[in-house]
């Protein structure tokens, strides 16, 4: 039947408007050795060039037009084992790759998406184990006047098991939304993977909109299809961290949670870091785990919010009740690293124990990736 | 604090790798009277043209350049309230429009969304109402020999209360999957919409993937990126419809429904809408409520499955338990359309009373959420 309906739909061009059944041409394809052959068919175009994240910072790499207008580029060595991402420059001009459908936004930048097999990428993979499920779920915050959006992982087998699961808040940075870990992040890739090997207890990830004006994700929200910016009232003003205990007594509510500070974890990266280290200082009986990924580690926000009051005092505090893990992690080449070496510092002086990873890189999700991935397995051990 | 992440972000390049803060211009813009304008920066481009779904079939729109190199196209009149889906041609190639995050994907299309607000196009839209949670799921089934991805709506509150909901059981049409429903199907609008309005019943709806050879949508599943095609194994050979009881099972177990046949309905488009007669038929039991949009109204599928043998005789034994409503819509400049006045004619020749709706258009997403908008008040009366 399938062959019958396509005849017809091509013969009459009715079977779904303006519709493809075929990409224009086979990219980005990974090869053998693990180099990766971009193809762009593009017969007018006079330069095309690939920009991605596998390529140093800002560079672009040419492409060389072949045959039926073909420009084609491979990277002369081959790519370590990741997830990438990469667009056209078509004559000044950046488009995504018309023949790969996986694509996915920070902030406006659209950029495709692939991956390269091995070691290090092997947690990003949807791998033949079980799978926990993501949820979008809305709550009501009084406190911010309006029903928000939550992106929720339960793990495998929650549907249909009677137990209850610790839970780990998990923030996202500047431009970021409930979406981010579950895209960029791979956040429920990363979870059912540790939990299939048995390096993270199974537990519940609680993804928020830490920008506190949204309500959802862009074009999830009552505000429509409109374009999505970072510059935002209501950022680090407060606001997020002052209503954060809605979210948990909703999560409480709505899930089997082991409801209790041993059984909470939050973490954040970069603004994420900031909300994650002002709520558990705000709040020091309810989240016994913390971690700071690229955080900007300020303990001023924007206004004056009491939240900010006495950051120092209430941090003092906080690590008065002996968290079990205070985690910071910072790339060499990020733009924050100076500040949380003076965070550090703070803690130092204070005599609060913490532990701290310092990795390569800069302010990249390859880092965030990796920063979960290691902290996921110290939890509620 | 943002604006000294922005600062420095800026100065260093270091703030997120190939990151834009802006798009390169305003597109689309919908005009205070409803038609819209398209822009796309181009300066070196040659020839620019708009396609669309509000567009003629295979029509192109030309677009004029103008100052600073953009390519501008207004539509001449205004737009009907609709959803509508589009992208450019530049110089041949077919290009999403980089100044829209919001894109959709059918088969290996990807298409940028817009929205004309108005009475037509208010169930597609995220109104101020409660919303129901949509969640990626996985049952196993045995019959297939693999975990598979279910998108399964619950009603606003699901989490919070303890009520039990009808089912609806909602399939997509040949190349799509079980995320098709929600994209470009707007079911979790229009469901939120339609119980916020009174005008159905709080209902649980899972949307299943039809593709039996498929574990999930492409790039969810441990095939990894690979290429979406409509070329697939195990489609429509009987293999899904044998194997759905599973999926009910499932459904049953893991959340709080009314697990008896006046409270299931099944519906599906094209593809789907064959699976939903076969699968009903096969299930006289099962389901109280079909509805066959555009349906592939045909008795045999492909192979030789038991599925498909005897099938008018099933439809009889299925009619003789009188389903409370068999509902089949089909527009007028459908390939289908003559296949389905033939099953109308069965029907009518065998007594089998159903409810018909006849619409303009073809085969297209706008019919299928019509449909949807139109069958789901009807259900659990």
């Amino acid at each position: 039947m399938l062959a019958v309906l396509l005849a017809i739909g091509t013969q009459t061009g009715l079977c779904q408007e303006n519709l493809w059944w075929k990409t224009p041409t086979t990219s980005p394809e990974v090869n053998a050795n693990n180099t990766v052959t971009f193809r762009l068919k593009a017969p007018k175009a006079v330069k095309v060039e690939v920009v991605g994240d596998f390529l140093k910072n800002g560079e672009k790499a040419e492409m060389t037009e072949g045959e039926n207008g073909i420009w084609e580029y491979t990277t002369p060595t081959p790519l370590n084992p990741e997830l990438y991402s990469y667009a056209f420059m078509m004559d000044g001009l950046k488009i995504n790759d018309p023949s790969n459908v996986f694509i996915s936004r920070d902030v406006v930048t659209m950029s495709n998406l692939f991956l390269i097999d091995g070691k290090e990428s092997n947690l990003y993979k949807v791998q033949d184990v079980p799978h926990g499920s993501v949820n979008r779920v809305w709550y009501h915050s009084n406190k911010l006047g309006a029903d928000r959006r939550l992106t929720i992982y339960t793990p495998a087998g929650y549907e249909t098991n009677k137990q209850s699961y610790p839970v780990l808040y998990l923030l996202h940075g500047s431009g970021g939304d409930e979406d981010s870990w579950t895209t960029l992040g791979r956040a429920a890739q990363i979870m059912d993977n540790l939990i299939a090997q048995g390096k993270a207890k199974p537990m519940i990830v609680v993804m928020t909109n830490g920008n506190a004006a949204l309500q959802a994700t862009w074009g999830e929200a009552p505000a429509g299809f409109v374009t999505p910016t970072i510059e935002l009232p209501k950022v680090t003003d407060g606001s997020f961290e002052d209503a954060f205990p809605e979210i948990v007594s909703f999560v409480d509510k709505a899930y089997r949670t082991i409801a209790k500070k041993q059984k909470r974890a939050i973490a954040g990266l970069s603004m994420g870091g900031f909300h994650s280290m002002q709520i558990s200082k705000e709040y020091p009986a309810m989240f016994d785990y913390v971690g700071l990924f690229s955080a900007s580690a300020r303990f001023k926000g924007k206004g004056e919010s009491h939240v900010y009051n006495n950051c120092e005092g209430k941090i003092r505090k906080q690590f008065a009740q002996k968290p079990s893990l205070y985690w910071i992690a910072i790339g060499k080449d990020d733009f924050l690293y100076e500040q949380n070496q003076q965070f550090r510092k703070f803690l130092d002086d204070n005599k609060c124990p913490y532990t701290y990873v310092e990795s390569e890189g800069g302010h990249i999700w390859r880092n965030w990736r990796n920063y979960l991935s290691e902290f996921v397995p110290l939890l509620f051990k």
